[in-house]
């Protein structure tokens, strides 16, 4: 199969380099890692075990790539914007697009721009960095849940038997929309409780009864959207299992404070700016989020010093 | 007037010194300055004017001090477990009790423990700290919104009137819960988004239309709240006053944003969790008050170092 990587961050490098090593035909799309993956080739440093692909499809420009029949876009939520364009040429009559990425009302947009029945959502649990160039590190987990926009279930197992092959495990959601929102229920809290207690990891968070009283107020919330948006969820014995599986998964970093200690955009409008306004759509209120959403979007500025602040002693 | 201030910090040392330069009796109880203070006298720098006080009467022990007039409670609220015990050896038959704290509910706790009738509550808008021992800055403001426990209103014009007397613009409160709900307009907000937003001072609040938004949140649930408690406060009207009147302050830090960068403990319980208590019993639902309360009281706790975190690459 002819698979398009748009975005080759830490995710796309992971999960193409695996199903070119299954034998499709995986071209990615490169920044940062372009030169040194055309020298020397990808390697991955897997809990899995470590592999390397000496000759690897790397492009500067998509149009190079041209049409294929997957697109997987693992590009950060930040680079939205630039989703369309990069993706355009790749895209042929019956080309399917994968939108691997965090965040809601992701695939609603890809739907507009390429029409619904091609596309799918993949939500990757999935621990991973960048090395140096050309290197890309998997640290833990990579399971993948799947789903299609409009919830055709057999493209969504396609999609899923082509991740399984390739060393994955795979889980197909019966509603996208749902899965997206049990994806909230984790991401709303430990992501953004990370940012605004002072960046701290998810043993922090579990360790602090007002905290976790925090968490289980914003899932609350995750809870009353999705069920105003039709889904079923059972929200206190989901937030329950949420509270029970981080403690069990030990300190974790997740994505947004890796990112913020970074200094690099945090994904603030795809894990926090979507749900709010979703919610106001649908008319429930979700205070905790939003003040969460109102910090973390100003944090991200703060941070990566687009904010001046007075020093400590204007005042005297 | 024979009076006793006790919690010699910044707001004691400027208004005790004030009423000790009109010519009454003061005491105060000091710990840091107490040996400056007997041997070098009080220094007040202040924008009304500089003054020296040469023999100060200060003290080590309340015993020390014994039965006043008028004891003035200018202890920070995060001793207020020891108010009780320091304050008693102070009280005779006809003593009255100031509260100059920041905060709510205060009073009621003075009223149980001395009777409510000798009790009164000051509520001051001023911007001053210490220097070195035996020195005491005042920057700006200094005006004192008084009231009694019991809204009787003779007693709270005397004591305006004796700090009007100093040199203070004063103002008589109908109701002392009325004037402790209107300063949580702006504590609740103001002091707290200056932490959880990152220690950052009222001029960048206002250059941010979602810490805004965040602010009269937070206003609104203040005013419900004070509503359901019986007091009347045109929420609207007055959220925009606070808003404007903070323009035209210029970038201010308030108390608990210096006690954060100078890592002191942070009145979170008089300015969040005794709000959020109150609530709860009124059943009034203040979920973003909530939110900053957890918020805060954690970061106070990080940033005290009393909470360990895993550093940056625990993950890997």
């Amino acid at each position: 199969m002819k698979i398009a990587v748009i975005g080759s961050g830490a995710v796309g490098l992971l999960y193409g380099a695996r199903l070119a090593r299954t034998g499709h035909d995986v071209r990615f799309l490169m920044r940062r890692d372009l030169q040194a993956v055309r020298q020397r080739g990808l390697t991955v440093e897997s809990c899995d075990g470590d592999f390397h692909l000496d000759k690897v499809q790397a492009f500067g420009d998509p149009r190079e790539i041209g049409a294929v029949d997957l697109v997987i876009c693992s590009l950060k939520t930040t680079s939205l914007d630039e989703a369309e364009r990069l993706i355009r040429p790749c895209v042929g009559p019956q080309t399917e697009i994968l939108c691997l990425m965090n965040g809601f009302n992701i695939e609603p947009r890809f739907g507009r721009w390429f029409g619904p029945e091609r596309v799918l959502g993949g939500l990757a649990f999935v621990c991973s960095n960048r090395g140096e160039p050309g290197v890309v590190h998997h640290l833990d987990y990579g399971r993948v849940t799947f789903g299609h926009l409009l919830d055709d279930r057999a493209k969504a197992e396609r999609i899923a038997a082509l991740f399984a092959e390739a060393g994955f495990e795979t889980h197909v959601a019966p509603s996208l929309l749902q899965a997206r929102y049990e994806k909230l229920f984790w991401n709303v809290p430990f992501n953004t409780i990370c940012v605004t207690a002072g960046a701290v990891t998810t043993r922090e968070i579990l360790g602090d009864a007002g905290l976790c009283e925090l968490a289980r107020a914003l899932m609350r919330e995750v809870g009353a959207s999705a069920e105003a948006d039709g889904c079923r969820i059972d929200t206190q014995a989901f937030s329950d299992k949420m509270m029970s599986d981080t403690g069990t998964m030990g300190p974790y970093r997740p994505s947004m404070l890796i990112d913020y200690e970074l200094k690099r955009p945090l994904e603030v409008e795809a894990i926090l700016g979507e749900p709010v306004r979703r919610a106001r759509q649908l008319e429930v209120p979700v205070p905790t989020i939003e003040t969460q959403y109102r910090l973390v979007s100003f944090l991200d500025r703060l941070n990566r010093g687009e904010i001046r602040v007075e020093g400590p002693h204007a005042q005297h």
